[in-house]
């Protein structure tokens, strides 16, 4: 049992991931003293429920992370960049679900079940990592610890979750709106902030982030850098494609990594059934694998098609799902949280 | 203008693909002089359009391929081994758009904008390859001829319209109940005549097609070899993961590609944007990449997102999308079939 109640706060707890910090703080019984929903002025006065309780969210201001132990963030990196130092100042450990800090060499970038021992390092933030780098390198975590790698090439097919509850809302009245023959509405997807927007229902847009300099986006370059970080290992290079499909809840990805040792597959199999935080479904010939639908609402990292490459007798396949809103987002924050415990 | 008319058949006249035939045949003023649709006992007497007549849909039997010049068959790998040998007895040349005969050493395997030289060594049977591997090979030709290569890393985003019309249905049956908050109803996907059946709607399926020794599809096994076969050279390595994701048409590839010399992106782009057969749209600063909403009904195939793998010097991405009814089974059997007459 943990040693003491904490207050928690959680900034964005009107948003998708927000909800999802809260159902999973309630559901792993985390030693809650009082819990502080926060939000922008818009939302100041909205109830959330926790425990059966309704809790009126209160408006995010410097002075609302008084008393606050711990901080849950999760209202967009511009708010993270505002916030994060008060909360600090007032004596908060943040963990930060947004991009604000995640390269920042003072702050740790986490996914416990890869380097849990790098939170002790923290100065007063702690980095969620994206979404999509969180789940592939929970199943690369046991490859890596008995094989070694350097090189990953990873495709992506990410829900529209990732973009929040508006944009889920949009995927659902644009697949009517096509069901019916009609114009399906476009204003979310790809990225709201940009100018132009397509349908994604029935539909597949490669662009999941603002583009970069050198032809990637933003999403594929945080796989690139944050595996790196994660890993503690610069020689990793990862090669990304970020394509969002029209799924509402979990991410899949293509993942092909070669191994620096020889293996066999038998203990491939072993390492990855063994991996903390990993389910393997593996039987192709039974019809078994991973998919997000199946994936909604649990916290693991589910991983399938395991298979050595055609090729390269050291290069291997497999597909790797999870529930973007729990282990690439709230689980992952809340784990986080309890190792601060 | 073609020097003499032909007499035409299509053999599963009453499928998605053979729909695609009778109205690529007319786009493209085929030099028809009959046309006859083909299909089972059980379509036998229905009707199809074609340049603006009912022509009704006789039984395929030996006989009915009497006189025929050119049979295009799209009815399954068992009806075409059935009838091609009976087809050609009779002097007709088929097209095959079934996976029956395409690894036959004495079958051109053709996609004309890679391999046409192919088609004059046909013995009365040629081959049209998978969907997927078709719109590969065409984005992948004016790299071989310029800088070769021999590594290729693939993972398709394919949509349903590869598994049929009552794919298709089952695709908008299933969207329609989950957006209503019901059980979606699982018949077809991911192989209609394997024992298990999941929904594709808001979903993603790692497999198109029946699973292997290996572990690998055969879906991705046809991608593996008929590569080597199309550019006829067996150092060509393909790794591939073929997933069906909830889209009704074209089929969508993130390619990566390891090219055997050094390059600049702009020898590169002139490439493909010279390529027979390939249109590039390619900037993402303004948000120009292919998808398959906009790829349905266009013959070509589509190319973007292409950039410079930011490990290897000499690997490329790119994103490969065209309609799979069209390039990746229609228009390239009436291709073919163009350079018959």
């Amino acid at each position: 049992m943990p040693s003491r109640e904490m207050t928690v706060a959680i900034l964005g707890a009107s948003g998708a991931v927000g909800e999802q910090l809260l159902r999973n703080l309630e559901a792993r019984n985390f030693p809650v003293k009082e819990l502080r929903p926060l939000a922008s002025k818009r939302s100041a006065g909205k109830t959330i429920r926790f425990r059966n309780e309704e809790v009126v969210i209160r408006e995010a201001t410097p002075e609302a992370f008084e008393g606050v132990d711990i901080a849950l963030f999760s209202a967009g990196g511009g708010i993270s960049k505002m916030f994060a130092p008060e909360a600090v100042k007032r004596g908060a450990v943040v963990v930060d679900n947004t991009n604000a800090f995640r390269m920042d060499p003072d702050v740790p970038l986490v996914v416990p079940e890869v380097n849990k021992e790098a939170i002790k390092k923290h100065k007063g933030i702690i980095a969620n990592p994206n979404c999509s780098t969180i789940q592939m390198v929970v199943a690369l975590k046991p490859l890596y610890d008995r094989f070694g790698f350097e090189r990953v090439i990873v495709s992506t097919y990410q829900a529209v979750s990732g973009s929040g509850a508006k944009a889920m809302k949009e995927l659902e009245e644009q697949s009517r709106a096509i069901l019916e023959g009609q114009e399906p509405r476009t204003e979310v997807m790809p990225v709201g902030a940009l100018d132009k927007h397509y349908p994604l229902a029935f539909n597949a847009i490669p662009q999941c982030d603002v583009a970069q300099e050198n032809g990637y986006t933003l999403e594929e370059m945080k796989m690139v850098r944050e595996t790196k970080k994660i890993f503690s290992d610069d020689r990793i290079g990862v090669s990304a494609t970020c394509v969002r499909v029209p799924v509402l809840r979990g991410h899949s990805e293509s993942v092909y990594v070669e191994l620096n040792k020889d293996f066999d597959m038998e203990e491939i199999r072993h390492a990855l059934r063994e991996a903390e935080g990993v389910i393997l479904e593996d039987d192709i010939a039974a019809q078994v694998y991973p998919m997000p639908l199946n994936a909604t609402g649990k916290d693991e990292v589910f991983v399938g098609r395991v298979r050595r490459d055609t090729v390269n007798p050291r290069g291997l396949n497999m597909w790797v799902v999870s529930d973007n809103l729990l282990k690439g987002a709230a689980t992952n924050a809340v784990q986080i949280a309890e190792y601060l415990v």
